[in-house]
C-alpha cells in the first residue's frame, strides 16, 4: 500500500447508542460507506447494528455480517477461545480486503470507541499494514453511563481505573483496592462477583448500576438497589464516581 | 425548577479539537446557545473557545469568559488554591444562574467530556438543583491521542489506569504498578517525575507521549525518542497501551 491508496476501510466509532451522540465524522461515513460490517451473535444483529438504524435503516445489499463463532459459551482464557475465534478473524480480514480491493468503501461499526475494548481492533491488527484504515474515536459506553447518571466521574486529582468484570475475584480485588473512581466493564454473568469486591473495596455504596445508556431502553440504578439475583446483560457497566477535591 | 422548565444552560462537551468528532448533539447546541460560556486564563481563549472556533468563528457579543483567578501558580493541594477558586466559581454560578433566569440559553464549552476531570463539573455541582441542565458527553482527548496515535489501548481483559500526573512520585508509582494500560493527563511540569515513574514500572518502553491530538498542531512521539528536556504543555498526556489477549 502507499500513502496516496484512497481510504477504503474505516473502523467507525457510533458511542453509546443515542445517534445524537455520534460524531459529524461518524455520520458522514455511515451515510456514504459502500458496505456496513458488523459484528453479531449467529442469528442476531450486532448492538453497533441497531445504534446505526435511526441512520441508515436496513438495507440488505450494504450488510456484512460477521457471525462470531462463539462469545460468552467458553472463557476467554480457555484454549478452545482462541482456536474458535483466530481463524474467524483471519477469515473476515481476508473477506474486507477481498471487498476493499473491488474498490468498495467498507465501515466496520463499532458500539463505543473502537480502539477501547473493540473487536475491531482485532481485524485492524491484521489489515493495517495492507491497506489503509481510518480510525474514528468516538464517545465510550463509560462516557454515556456517567453522563446520564448524573455523575461526574472523576474530580481534582481522582485516579480511575477501568476494569473488565470477566477478570478473577483476587485479581479484581486487587486492581480496585484504593481507587477513586472506577468503572467495571463486561458485566453480564459477573454480577454477584462483581458485587463482592465492591463491597469488599469499599466501593459498593456508590457504585451505579448502568445499562444501555442514552438509548430508549437506558435503566440506571444504584447498585445497593439492585435486586440480589438481577441478571445483567453483557453490555452492561457499572460506575463508581470519584469523590475527590471540589472546590 | 421543575421538570417542565426548558433546558437553558448546558454542559458543552467539543471532543479531543477536531471539530468533526464533535457530536451532533453538540453542533447543534453550539449553533443554536444564545451565550458560549467558557473558562481561561486571563488574558488569552481557553482551549474549548478555540475548538469551536471552526464551528461558530467569533463572536464578542455572545460570549462569557470566566477567567480563572489562579491557575498553576498555586499548587491545587494548597490552601491558598481552593481560596481563590471557590469564591470564583460561586460567582460564575450566579452570573451563570442570571443569565438563565433572563431567559437566554447558555453552553459551557469543555474540551473533551465534560463530566472527565472537567472544570464545569465545579459550576454543574453548584447549580443542579437549582436549574436544569443538559451534559452533552464527548470523544475524550485520550480517545483522540490513541486513535491518532494508532495505539488501541486496552486488548481483552486489559485494565486501564488514568492517573493525573499532578500526583506526588510515590502515588503515581503505586497506581501504575501492575497496571496493563494507562494515560496520564494534566501533565505539563510533571513530565520528568512522570518520565521517571513510568521507567520504575516497566511502563516507559511503550509510552508515547501526545499532545493536541486531532488538531493541527498534533505532536505524536513515542515517549523514548522525546528529549529529556521537553517542554509539556498542560494539555498533553502519555498513553501507555495495553498488551492484551489477542486472536
Amino acid at each position: 500500500m502507499t500513502t496516496q491508496d484512497p481510504i477504503r476501510l474505516f473502523g467507525l466509532g457510533l458511542g453509546p447508542g443515542n445517534p445524537d451522540y455520534m460524531t459529524v465524522r461518524a455520520r458522514k461515513v455511515l451515510e456514504s460507506a459502500d458496505r456496513l460490517v458488523h459484528f453479531c451473535k449467529r442469528g442476531r444483529r450486532g448492538n453497533a447494528r441497531t445504534i446505526a438504524d435511526a441512520i441508515v435503516g436496513q438495507n440488505p445489499e450494504r450488510e456484512i455480517a460477521l457471525a462470531y463463532p462463539v462469545t460468552t459459551e467458553i472463557p476467554a482464557d480457555h484454549p478452545d477461545y482462541a482456536a474458535a475465534l483466530n481463524p474467524f478473524y483471519e477469515e473476515a480480514a481476508v473477506r474486507l480486503l477481498a471487498e476493499v480491493e473491488t474498490g468498495r468503501t467498507l465501515a466496520v461499526l463499532c458500539e463505543g470507541d473502537p480502539f477501547f475494548y473493540g473487536s475491531f481492533m482485532h481485524l485492524w491488527w491484521r489489515l493495517k499494514d495492507r491497506v489503509p484504515i481510518e480510525v474514528v474515536p468516538a464517545v465510550t459506553a463509560m462516557s454515556g453511563a456517567w453522563t446520564r447518571a448524573g455523575a461526574p466521574i472523576t474530580w481534582g486529582d481522582d485516579v480511575l481505573t477501568v476494569v473488565p468484570g470477566t477478570l478473577p475475584e483476587a485479581e479484581l480485588t486487587r486492581r480496585l483496592s484504593g481507587t477513586d473512581a472506577a468503572v467495571v466493564m463486561k458485566l453480564g454473568s459477573h454480577l454477584p462477583k462483581v458485587r463482592a469486591v465492591l463491597k469488599s473495596t469499599g466501593l459498593f455504596e456508590r457504585a451505579i448500576y448502568v445499562e444501555r445508556a442514552t438509548m430508549a431502553e437506558e435503566k440506571i440504578v444504584p447498585l445497593p438497589d439492585l435486586p440480589e439475583d438481577f441478571d445483567a446483560p453483557y453490555f452492561s457497566l457499572i460506575i463508581v464516581p470519584g469523590q475527590g477535591r471540589r472546590v
